[in-house]
């Protein structure tokens, strides 16, 4: 079927040519001209404008957006608001926060467009193995765009589904994500007490290796640990600066509202933060303390 | 090859079993007659005493033990010490202490005999998956043994090696089994916070079918998850009561004196012991002190 | 001088009546007739309404919000904004989030009306005690009520302070309320684990006592601690549940979008979430995990 | 009374002159002749070795042990067995573990030498304030030390106890250096988010003043850090290397055994150690796995 791509970045893009691989027909828009020119370089049709997109495509439209979540979703939004019409889908592949999400589904509902939420995992592996796709919105509206997301799921009838009304996407995808947080967080912590036992000289990744078959530890990022090991046992090179990209906090926040005890989620966000502060405070005034009522020594920077 | 078989119960009675299907003579011992018929019911060789599994077996010998760590692999051991013989090899395949596992090698390499860690992961898939094996101790002992071991893991040459001097496979597990604890945790609150949000209405079931094919969060785990939330959505009739079998404990206390930082793994063990408090002390205490020094109601038992 | 104190329920009762000790003014209002009794049963002046308590004041003005935070503090805030004028003083001596608090202050500020923001802690214990304030907002409109601080503080000069433009008040009294949580948790996992070593069999009322002189661990806390556990050292009849007022909520979010690492603080909350969940569905799906991988026996409930 | 002091460090030290104040007769040993120095310049008594502390103290002898827990500690007590005779008293009021205290004491139960182990708080300001003393052994030998302990405490009948039997005290007092932890971790937090919020541009020394008085959250140690604020706002020259002398991992490590949830204890604990990780081996491996995963760049080192 037609669907217009917003978005040509690293998602986008491989989700582009995913699709085009599967017979659709993609109308992609990036604002870069660079990533558009990546796009037709893989033989994808390319537009310079939302205006030209929405021209190129068949009514009902269907317009997949792939951008950065926060304002320039939001901006995308508002300028399709008046490009749409009455029954035309557009999907939010990206990771917005779910309460941005319904107030964007609330604005378009009135110009009778369909905001449909599908929370994507994948990574940049989606291409070849396909993505996991959390879809929330209109059932109608989402068994239209059928044939899209069983090109882009990982089997026809495997890795996607509605989950719920709008909005219900985009929250599965932000506890996907905290999940992912914890998960993460165990296996480094693991590997790290392996390293330090330094009297068994372990190969971690050996160790890796071993786990990824028949052990309760498997899974899909043990087998990119084991990689990231074999490539660089040490970590060398690699500072210990651990971003995130929002929807951890986004979870911790949510589950904090809901009054879930979510302790090993909360931790591993609260690591993320501890790493990328080399020059902590907290931990200059507990040194401090120590002086204070102890006469410790503390060590000067 | 011809092994013994210590212990005859729910690992170690699958685990014969492997061996007996991959063509391997196993001569089974369990104090339980309930276990050995279990076993003979299988076309197992079963034997009452350790005496005569280990009179049944050609020299140098293989006995593979799989009895509860503590007191009991601890007799064994010492019985085994004065019947076993020089170049006779005995693998440890539970979950000993690593530190236990160095003083009872010490103990046996004094009458010559090989003493073998086996860290094993799978539970009671393993018969159909074949187990994860974290192997230490001799390595001429090891190789020896390579065709139990290649029986045994879910394939030949996957799944399982030597990870070092004895020891170093008991160690390697006790880490295995502290990232599991992470690892589940981070699903459970996951999932909880999902059940939660009662406006989405989710179904965690789907959820779960959805994550496993091409998100990051796919892993075996998730898919143990899949069912159970599959048979049982609402976790009806379940207790939120959770054992901890030791290990986690182990893994804390070793982070500790290795000072490494394991917030995560840490709290998934606190969150166990949480679990089976239900009338907490420390609760009762911040209840009574809030209403000390802001009158705040206490809420009766 | 002249005040006026909105709200005579436990806090803003003592409040009116330590002023009136020190021989201030105040005129006190309450929706409710049994609040505005009660205060002039302790020979208070009271009235039925803000208009009468405006009308009661001479000019410029000086007002005290003693009522709870959220929605009841916006609609008295509301009504005093017509009711009040051009250099009049409104102090929110509540628990109102400091974000709420700019958002008033703008408002206010249009009418030429001062808005202060007075964190305020002491509990039931400020009348006799006196109050600690971290006071926020226009240096000469605090000034002026100077005063009026010096009899609510334990002494003239202590205890209180400008710490900044308004929402500053507020936002420090809100990480004064994360620190509290994470204080009373310590304190009661100290006493939680020395009452379960029964072999040494401790008189916790006897071990605060102890540690209330001369200790590291002295404290306002412990002394309250210390009497709680002399009235019932085993807190019989008190239910292991844990209230939070928000405050905590706030201090972990904040930290949070300041990329603080606060563990502590937020595993303070955390527990407090967790001691009402006492049916909670993570423990249930682990429980339900370990029976999937491990054959593990689940408790019925 | 007369007694000997065996160390004469920073806590010994002061101890010993804390007696002598009182009238007591302190016989002083230390092993470093610097450290009898300094107390005979107080006027104190020393001797240079055990041998002579035992011959200058009348029968029964009472001996007060301030020396690092660990090997100086066993050595001590090892040497003392010889020395001490039946019915004399030997105080241990230092750190030791107390499952190392209960193996002492058992040893010189033989000898009929009474061992009393003697928690002690109070740091180096105990000389001036007295200090906390947490006291576990025979009722009969603890009566006897009364004057000893009423001049080391605050007041005579206030900051110490017999809290049990031998092993009671040092196990006290571990769990007090628990607390002790997480108290401090908490207001660190706290000061870290208040220091974070730039808009606001807090004074922090002046917000630990106001809430030294009247607030919930006053205490000694609050006390200390005011004043560590107050010469050094900014911490500046002072590393964020949190040190920990061993009864922080005691009390994890114990409440623990004891199936108590002490979370807040045991992140307190971990956050020490997080400060002394510069190099943090998981966070590199969290910033590999995201680059694996959603190919996120890495920060070089």
């Amino acid at each position: 079927m037609d669907i217009g791509m917003i978005g040509l970045g690293r998602m986008g893009g491989n989700m582009a040519e995913r699709l085009r691989r599967a017979g659709h027909h993609v109308v992609g828009f990036d604002p870069s001209p660079k990533a558009r020119e990546a796009w037709t370089g893989r033989d994808g049709e390319a537009v310079a404008s939302l205006d030209a997109l929405v021209g190129q495509l068949p009514s009902p439209r269907a317009v997949w957006m792939m951008v950065p979540a926060g304002e320039i979703t939001g901006k995308t939004v508002a300028a399709l608001k008046s490009l749409l019409g009455r029954g035309d889908v557009l999907v939010d592949g990206g990771n917005a926060h779910y309460k941005d999400t319904l107030q964007r589904a609330a604005e378009l509902q009135g110009a009778g467009i369909h905001y449909v939420d599908c929370g994507t995992s994948g990574g940049v592996w989606g291409l070849a193995e396909g993505y996991s796709m959390m879809v929330g919105g209109d059932s109608g509206a989402i068994e239209r765009l059928r044939p899209i997301f069983e090109a882009l799921a990982p089997a026809p009838d495997k890795g996607w589904g509605r989950v719920g009304e709008v909005g219900s996407g985009h929250f599965t995808k932000m506890v996907h994500n905290g999940i992912e947080y914890g998960l993460m967080q165990a296996y480094a912590e693991g590997f790290s007490v392996l390293r330090h036992k330094q009297e068994f000289n372990l190969d971690l990744h050996q160790v890796a290796e071993i786990w990824r078959e028949g052990s309760v530890v498997r899974s899909w990022l043990l087998d990119l640990t084991a990689d990231a090991l074999k490539k660089n046992p040490s970590m060398d090179g690699i500072a210990p600066y651990v971003a995130d990209s929002g929807e951890g906090r986004w979870t911790v926040a949510e589950a904090i509202d809901l009054n879930v005890a979510a302790p090993v989620i909360s931790l591993a966000l609260i690591e993320r933060l501890r790493s990328r502060d080399t020059d902590s405070f907290s931990d200059k005034l507990l040194a401090a303390m120590r002086n204070q009522f102890g006469g410790h020594a503390v060590k000067s920077e």
